[in-house]
């Protein structure tokens, strides 16, 4: 059998201020090959900035022979180039790891797939001549807060390697429409593989560094710490993960499922930043069977399956669990970490068939 | 001094899976006239429908003399309306209610303002005839789920004067894009003025009918009940209310605020489904000051207010109250009802000023 873990109730006022404004996706919604605006998921630190597209510059500076300013028409008329790409928040999961931190209480829903239009960060920093002892490239927005009691834009660093990757994009577009502004308009990084926190929303300047970045976001946050004084590891690509839409119908406002007895299509999505998608199997009461798989859309984008369950009344756990081409396989519980962060543990649905 | 009132801790997993789905409009987005496509409100009671714009069709039948099954082509090639609507859950102010009701957990964010576009309903409702003795019109969304141990598709009636309201729209298309399916997809009712609960999505289905809808969510549910037994009074537009951008800047996660010191200017919006708003004041620790009013975006839409605040260090709570030209004024308190709807007192945000 598979044991649904325990949430940590309860929740406080703290996480539901967060819940109200950064929502997840409804797990309906991974029926979509692209998730329709306003589905996707949102993690957005401070304020959604105001900004101005036909004010809007954007710096490329530091540690480079020919610095930069660039406005959005001379960065959209530079070559385009059009990638579906899966994002999930490195938090997603933190409801279930016991004595979390009190931070966005997302349960299993922080993810999305869109399509990001944009140009390759790669010709822009080989324009600027990033210098040969550079070593890493800092991405600043302009969204600005205090976070572990340091004020500061949201800032965010990649190595040279991979800053240079040639999926990395400068984005003005999401699905076809131009960025709204919760997603960065005017202009934001894409990093695609990557949790979200790379994908830098409001992006003003670009900065060439010579010694590792040491910015809040980058050596403080988004890392998996044993303890408070641990360093810890930085968070990077997204672990492996599937997700199920629940089967049958919602009961308002417990939101528990109700499944007609018979054949039931179970069906969803599943990930990994590191390697594509070789197998999900599903688990009905514990019990694990191998779902067919789809194609993905591109190499970034998360991957569909589906399997047909023979429901028979009573009271079931349904879970499903991925494994990807680097062998990486989801764990069947979450593990405790200062932050919360990187909890890929298999989602469980609780139903009742009739 | 205003006090704020405490929010109900803790909450429960069940409320918090809702709010991860249906959220709220960040109050920074106040600042635009149309709120952006995904920042809008959604409370959705069961599954968002997967629906077909080509094969849908919308039926008006019942006590109507020339029954109608009109397709998508037939309904947007009528006479396009478009119209500023200011929308609102009627559960919004839930969470600082005591004892509430374990349903969508809102704080003070359930609304948002959009330009939907439409055909008037009386139109269609004439071309089929409706017949004299009908008392309401009841409408049928497609989505369909569980709700007081009734199984349903969700549905809600208007009486016949209401129906015919030359605001009343059959919808599309919302900020000139076709609509999202998370807003109805591909075709909704718009009743400008009144709680979101009138408004309903997936409409396939419109019926005269010769003696009141019995239906759930009509005679059950949107009610402000004292008792359980209590058969209650009915929510229908929406009650006067204004709402502030919390000024300065976050802390994440806690969300506080910090405000410099000196002129600020305090602003967002105010609206009233019974009349237009005449009157929007402003508290600072109690004291109220008059807001200055900006122009509403036609009879639907809220209007922008703003006063500027010479802020002075220290902790301070900031509240804002509207007035309607019908004489109604936010309440300074919550009350108490079984479900937990129309709570329509004061915000308050508590602010540091360094």
């Amino acid at each position: 059998m598979i044991e649904v873990p325990p949430a940590d109730e309860p929740f406080s006022l703290d996480e539901l201020q967060k819940a109200a404004r950064n929502h997840g996706l409804p797990l309906e919604a991974l029926r979509y090959d692209v998730t329709p605006a306003g589905l996707h998921y949102l993690l957005i630190h401070y304020d959604i900035p105001a900004t101005d597209a036909a004010t809007w510059r954007l710096d490329i500076a530091g540690n480079v022979a020919r610095p930069l300013s660039l406005s959005m028409d001379d960065i959209m008329g530079r070559p385009a180039r059009t990638l579906a790409v899966t994002m999930e928040c490195a938090g997603n999961g933190r409801v279930r790891m016991p004595n979390r931190v009190r931070s966005q209480p997302w349960i299993v829903e922080a993810v999305g797939t869109a399509e990001w239009t944009g140009t390759p960060l790669a010709d822009v920093l080989a324009e600027a001549g990033v210098g040969a002892d550079s070593v890493e490239i800092v991405f600043g927005g302009i969204d600005h807060g205090i976070q572990g009691e340091v004020e500061q834009d949201y800032q965010r660093s990649l190595t040279l390697d991979d800053a240079r990757r040639e999926e990395v994009l400068l984005v003005w577009a999401m699905n076809g429409q131009p960025l709204l502004p919760q997603h960065g308009a005017p202009l934001r990084l894409i990093v695609p593989g990557w949790y979200g926190m790379a994908s830098v929303k409001w992006l003003n300047r670009i900065e060439a560094v010579t010694s590792p970045f040491q910015g809040y976001q980058q050596v403080t946050a988004y890392r998996i710490q044993q303890s408070e004084d641990d360093p810890g590891e930085p968070l990077t690509r997204m672990k492996v993960r599937a997700l199920m839409t629940p089967p049958g119908i919602a009961e308002f406002p417990s939101l528990n499922r109700l499944v007609d007895a018979g054949p039931v299509t179970l069906a969803g999505r599943a990930w990994s930043g590191f390697a594509p998608i070789t197998r999900v199997e599903v688990g009905v009461d514990g019990v694990w069977h191998e779902a067919d798989l789809g194609a993905a859309n591109g190499s970034f984008a998360w991957r569909p399956w589906s399997w047909t369950w023979q429901a028979e009344p009573g009271e079931h756990v349904l879970s499903c669990q991925a494994t990807d081409a680097a062998g990486n396989r989801q764990p069947l519980a979450p593990f405790w970490n200062v932050q919360g962060m990187g909890n890929n543990y298999i989602q469980t649905v609780p139903v009742r068939v009739r």
